[in-house]
């Protein structure tokens, strides 16, 4: 079993070993990404060796935030560190090695397996971003520039740029406190939350023209087919959260996005839903999961009959 | 002319005083309405009678902000304040005899005329919500839930919920406080920032199906006629920031909006710049000004022959 230890404790156990690699999870996003970088380059700025794991599933939208840090073919770190990743499940891909390895895990997730020797868990926050604030704020009583944007770009990340419902008054506090010590943030806003590449334009015009409301607008559906993303010529960046479009038009309780995967026979479906509808039971009826107002599962059907599976099962919950 | 005093000083002056009458300015947003509320909201609570003047444009959306301090008929205020108001211009309809009459301005906006007797004035800040965050706890020490719910609302809705370029740490500092202070944030994101009416969907995808590509992708041109708003069926608060829509999009530097006025042959037109391009130059040519960044004009023609005006002006910057 792993023991728990607090950030000002994980600062003195940083403080007294040396040669860290750090692992991002899988399908890496902001908050990973943010973290593993504002760990290495404040844990540099002690004085420390510190490398990232280069994560080969990495978007060219997070690839920057980390690229000083890349590991050199031939280091060999004494300990092993990964950042908000709640199983060996999620471990970034050609990392089978580390499965067993790690020394410490920094993470915010609830569902946190305790697999790491050491774990520094705080499921109160909204990003994983917030915990390496406090770690870093134990090690050097202060935050760089360069960390700082790190910082902020997990915390914006993990948040929608802080309109999400887990935004709390710390991760306000600490977004505010890495802009004071110099992120980036109107360059980073521009960039991450006010910018639409032309193929995201297109394909939420698809999917706003073909989104089908039911149960008298209560229940949005969501499409997003290879033929559409081909069509818009748009890629995983380009539909990063677009689960979260059919929830956040008016009246919707829940918001469904049904995504082809690598075949038309294979769906992912996610669900959002407002605080009124249990959206992690939805998911449970067709053997997925998740979280109440979010959740997601798969099918091996087309999205035709994923549909009218749905429809079926949502007279349950409307 | 007008007396500059602090935020300390305006709780003071408060503080000696009685019987105040607050008001907005003309096509309230949620700054001018949230730094209202708030300010009625706390001067109640340290014992004073305050109210804020009916503003007869005020949307659905912010109405409920300050229905709790609507003036009764035949109040009589010993001083009337008004809030986040840079002119007389910009005092709201049917208000013309508290021009010249206001004791105390309240404001953010770098061109204020310094039109009132005293004016406490901090155009560092991106929202006046920040300004009567200060001028609170110099009153009270604290705030309530009920004035921290107004701030919220004040400082996220002046910012684009902490994404736009005006954004501080202060900013985030004083929305972090709120929320700490029991602003129901969560709520208040949902509504504001994360739910489209039917018609604001409608709306935008037929503004992306027919925007305008110039110069080589770095000009987008918007138009929105009565006829799209007609068959949208949108009102106002479905229009809400829609000028940002063109400049958001990857590659555009400079994003402008035409908007049908009352007629077919009166147009507004709203610049939104990166920046590399100066929206100032651009609507001064066209008699129109504002900022560096986000500019306005107004021409009596139509739509089209708006854009071909523009077209000629444009090669001077393109």
């Amino acid at each position: 079993m792993s023991k728990s230890i607090t950030a000002a404790e994980t600062a003195k156990w940083l403080k007294e070993r040396d040669n860290f690699l750090i692992l991002t999870h899988r399908r890496p996003d902001g908050d990973t990404v943010g973290s593993a970088g504002a760990l290495a380059q404040g844990l540099r700025e002690v004085g420390k060796t510190a490398y990232v794991l280069r994560n080969p599933e990495i978007t060219p939208r997070y690839a920057p935030f980390v690229e000083d840090y890349a590991a050199p073919d031939g280091f060999e770190q004494e300990h092993t560190l990964i950042v908000d990743t709640a199983s060996y499940k999620l471990f970034p891909k050609d990392s089978d090695k580390y499965v067993g390895n790690i020394s410490l895990s920094i993470d915010h997730h609830p569902s946190n397996t305790m697999y790491a020797e050491l774990t520094c868990l705080d499921p109160t926050t909204a990003s994983c971003g917030e915990i390496i604030y406090e770690i870093l704020i134990e090690l050097a009583g202060k935050i760089s520039a360069k960390s700082a944007g790190c910082l902020y770009l997990a915390v914006s990340t993990d948040t929608g740029c802080f309109s999400f419902a887990n935004t709390t008054a710390n991760t306000l506090r600490v977004a505010s406190l890495t802009v004071e010590a110099g992120a980036p943030h109107i360059k980073l806003n521009r960039k991450l939350f006010r910018t639409k590449s032309h193929a995201r334009v297109k394909i939420e015009g698809m999917i706003y023209a073909g989104m089908e409301f039911h149960f008298g607008g209560k229940v949005a559906i969501a499409s997003v087919s290879h033929e559409m993303m081909s069509l818009a010529q748009a890629n995983d960046d380009d539909v990063d959260d677009i689960a979260s479009l059919p929830g956040s038009i008016e009246g919707v309780q829940a918001g469904i996005t049904i995504s082809e995967l690598s075949s038309t026979n294979d769906c992912k479906i996610s669900v959002r839903s407002s605080p009124s509808v249990d959206a992690n039971a939805i998911a449970a009826r067709f053997g997925g999961g998740g979280h109440a107002m979010a959740s997601g599962f798969s099918l091996g059907k087309p999205i035709q009959e994923v549909k009218e599976d749905l429809l079926e099962v949502l007279k349950d919950f409307f």
